[in-house]
């Protein structure tokens, strides 16, 4: 995993998950060629991270997986069912119409291409990520999380995607954005699976690196 | 709506769900000028389609309202908590794995822009919405449907999904995902939310158009 991706990489929020509510896991790292191995490839169709396997159940998606964990604990969950429908409303939200256009910003201004091309996508694709952004923070104006205003793996997932665009300064520029984030972080479960994926990077990495 | 998206807006996998599981409900149409309406931001925070009510609950993103719908019947839902499990996860494959590199091509292609630019970008869109569909089709390899072989709100939303795709002849190309689609839109239940959703914008084509 390339030094940009690191502390992004999609099993951050089922180890999230995991440590909110508390349960006990065991982690197994995959390499570049586990990614089109046909064992993999039963567990994770498309040779992605995250998979999950709990006795005999194989889960992969980092949303199914998160929704799955959190619908164990009222510390991810809100007791009553409007809330539960809502939180996975927000799950999607963030997954469907938050991500995509981080995403594609995150690859024009992360990986490698056309300078020029480059040059005459990005003004588009940050005015389309600002329009998303605000309208997400007029709907916390007031508020510390997004349903029901307890934490709720709705603001876990909507932060791993805030974190991608961690390379610029737009969630900075609006300042609840940056405060639900920060305010999202803080929490011991992330800081513990945040360094829990780092720990391997920095082992297996090659000298000086 | 413009004809490229009719019978691709998103409310149809609301209504084809809607018809499957045999609720009645109503539909209410929006304009443009209710997109950024504050009464409607408050139904759905983006000002998309479709926001969804029932009694005091309101939902928004088709996944999430497909998934509420879904968990009232077992025509599109697996008896077995492992089975539902699976099907969310497929739903969020659909979502998030599958559609973002669809929705790319699909706007390349309809939406106008610097024809250099489009002509640079498109052989690596087309590679890979074309990988997402060949492991999508190994998946099916020998099965009709993606969760214990049986029709559920997984292949509902992937249907939906490979719909995006209709310009091209991309999904054609694979000949069991071409049967899959197929398999699904026969459905009396689709049949009857496309023909509900194009309705309305027979009605009110512009004279001549």
């Amino acid at each position: 995993v390339p030094p940009f991706a690191q502390g992004l990489v999609r099993d951050l929020r089922v180890r999230w998950a995991l440590e909110e509510a508390g349960l006990d896991y065991e982690e197994r790292l995959i390499g570049p060629e586990d990614q089109g191995a046909a064992c993999y490839r039963a567990l994770q169709p498309f040779g992605q991270v995250p998979a999950f396997q709990e006795d005999g159940l194989f889960l992969f998606e980092s949303g199914a997986i998160v929704f799955h964990i959190a619908e164990r604990t009222e510390i991810l969950t809100p007791r009553n069912s409007e809330g539960r429908a809502r939180m996975l409303a927000w799950m999607f939200a963030a997954l469907n119409t938050i991500e995509p256009p981080i995403q594609n910003l995150a690859e024009l201004d992360l990986f490698p291409g056309d300078e020029e091309v480059k040059a005459k996508r990005r003004p588009e694709l940050v005015e389309g990520v600002k329009k998303r952004l605000a309208e997400l923070s007029g709907e916390l104006e007031g508020c510390e999380y997004l349903v029901e205003n307890r934490f709720s793996a709705a603001d876990l997932m909507m932060t791993a995607v805030l974190r991608i665009l961690r390379h610029t300064d737009l969630v900075a520029q609006t300042p609840n954005l940056e405060a639900y984030r920060l305010r999202c972080e803080a929490r011991p479960a992330f800081q513990k699976a945040l360094a829990d994926q780092m720990a391997p990077f920095a082992e297996n990495a090659p000298d000086g690196a």
